[in-house]
């Protein structure tokens, strides 16, 4: 099964110190949890479950992995970071008190991390998912540092794949094709949206995935017309569209695959839609090559679709970056400002809203000279059962 | 399937704001994520994914869900709460910048929650998880009013289940058994701990779960000593202990059954401590009935446990309460000050810890007078395969 080699953990880290020292910052704190996971997995490959978890990486120094009181033995077999500390701020949401249990605070950590070192400024990243006691402790345990966001630090790293983190998502995306395959045979009349997961699930884990590389969509109806949405259980009838996006998760990488199925069908502007939209979807991989403007993919597919006539129906911009999450930075859109290069990685993600439906196409790309390769195209057709 | 009634959310608000107007408060932000939504739903029955929500909840007044820029219409088709705002500080953590997309603020929330009434003092509940993009922009946007965290004008409410709220535990358990059923029909010698939980995913949704109650648990070998942990693609063996730990959700509750189970034979220290364990599993729920003290079921189940010369592989107490989170507030703890009540919920959660492997029985219970309801206990038996 693919995997990330102890040593590219290494080379993450001490390239992440010397992004930390370029931005003229001390030391990073990054802050994970059990859903959004992928910073702490990056740098230690350690991933929480139950607890939140941080690391604390100075500019010059040893990398720290800060976790909560449960989680010592499970962290020791699994972090390459060899530093662990156990915090009261990375404990369960539900806040127990673990008497008898000694932790560490923030200047345990910075001794731990830097020795004497001054820590002046202090960068925080994965700032969007810090919570109130992380920040609060370190306000009242190190008056005297700066607090700054420094996302930019750590995330671009994460736009271009290596060779390693590849063949994660290429094996991700291969189980995910087997868990659409199964659902296309086994799915009938009347069973309910869960029972559908059901089958993916059971096909992602007996084929070697990990975990779902996001929550599972089946939609039936008008609930396809949700961006966003979970499953219910709603049961499925015939002649109306199903949305399917499954997505297996290998070695911490992500990977989904979209298409809308019917039994019966496809009829008038719902046949339609599913069929431009798999056109569009394919105009998107046209348009993205290495060295392109990212917001000139959008621009000109956005463009193009209003020209073929689509545009009332179009939601959102085609793409997003897909990685160790479904999504991460860098979106796609009108207001992007980087250029395409080789081995980023994108989700296109083509969404047509008719007015009591929906569908999505899902497929993911690597970006190479000249285009891309194609991590899933197996469903990439229109399918009537 | 069970589920909750949409009068019983509006009865948990009006409950929760007369708290709020207990504690001073002008009104209380609640926060909630992918993974911790327990707070989110609770008030409203929305689940976010992929982004995160809250809820504006003031003394008087209308609550307000706000949610991510994307969940719109999923949250229309889902919130028993109609009014609804979307603001940038649940977005996803990939940060989109969304173009065109119009947000609130929260001066607008306020305004629509409470008109023109003066919000001076604003609780936060979900302090734990409670990010800072949602922390500064209350700063900044609000910056006469006082942020106090708040958490016990919600949390406690949740202590006490109603009987919808049972319905669905004793559904979640139901489905747990029969997920640890096919398990102990269809595991192998050779099987991979991903695809025992496969099996496990499968039944769940298959027989009506809406998703997993907590990450699943299937360890074997030296891993059994991990107290938290996930799954790898590690082959189980014969004659080495596996652990599961396997819970089903439904209409938002959790549940988890927990056993461990050997191709061969225990032997030994090992035969001796699941043998224990089971007891010791049995005399927590002895030492359970309304009335009592919490901490005293801990202090007398440690001293039991230490006079039957099992102290030294003693890790945590013995129960945690269990309801929308597999793990939430009360813990029971030797530090605990309150007593157990009638229809409080707990999972019962007895882990021995070896020199290379442990174990965990776990099951739910409902406290009623004079001891409790056992929500499973099919697999309270030694299983050896």
């Amino acid at each position: 099964m693919a995997s990330i080699p102890k040593q590219e953990y290494f080379d993450r880290i001490a390239k992440f110190q010397a992004n930390i020292r370029n931005a003229g910052l001390d030391a990073c704190l990054v802050h994970g949890n059990e859903a959004d996971f992928a910073n702490i997995r990056y740098l230690t490959e350690y991933w929480p479950t139950f607890e939140a978890a941080g690391v604390f990486v100075p500019a010059e120094g040893k990398p720290v992995l800060l976790i909560g009181p449960e989680s010592e033995k499970y962290a020791m077999g699994r972090s390459v970071v060899p530093n662990i500390l156990k915090m009261i701020e990375y404990r369960e949401s539900a806040e127990p008190q673990y008497p008898g249990i000694p932790v560490a605070h923030y200047a345990d950590v910075v001794k731990m991390a830097m020795g004497d070192r001054p820590l002046r400024k202090l960068g925080l990243v994965g700032y969007s998912v810090m919570t109130l006691p992380v920040y609060m402790s370190l306000r009242k345990e190190l008056p005297e540092t700066e607090l700054v966001k420094a996302d930019e630090t750590l995330l671009p790293m994460r736009y271009v794949k290596s060779e390693n983190e590849l063949a994660c998502m290429r094996e991700a995306f291969r189980i995910s094709e087997i868990a659409i395959d199964a659902i296309l045979n086994e799915m009938k009349v009347g069973m309910t949206e869960f029972q559908v997961i059901g089958i993916a699930q059971r096909e992602i884990y007996k084929n070697g995935g990990e975990y779902e590389g996001h929550s599972l969509y089946c939609f039936s109806g008008p609930r396809t017309n949700n961006a966003i949405c979970r499953p219910i259980n709603k049961v499925i009838q015939a002649n109306e569209i199903i949305q399917l996006n499954i997505g297996a998760r290998v070695g911490g990488y992500s990977s989904s695959v979209g298409l809308p199925v019917i039994f019966g069908k496809f009829e008038g502007l719902q046949k339609d839609l599913v069929e431009f939209g798999l056109k569009a979807h394919i105009k998107t991989m046209e348009l993205m090559a290495a060295g392109k403007p990212a917001k000139d993919v959008v621009i000109n597919w956005e463009n193009w679709v209003r020209e073929q006539g689509y545009g009332d129906y179009m939601l959102y911009g085609p793409c997003h970056s897909i990685g160790m999450m479904e999504v991460e930075q860098p979106w796609m859109e009108s207001v992007s400002n980087y250029d395409l290069a080789e081995n980023m990685t994108f989700q296109v993600d083509t969404f047509f809203s008719g007015p009591d439906f929906g569908l999505r196409w899902e497929n993911g790309v690597r970006i190479k000279a000249g285009g891309v390769e194609r991590f899933s195209e197996k469903f990439m057709k229109v399918i009537e059962l």
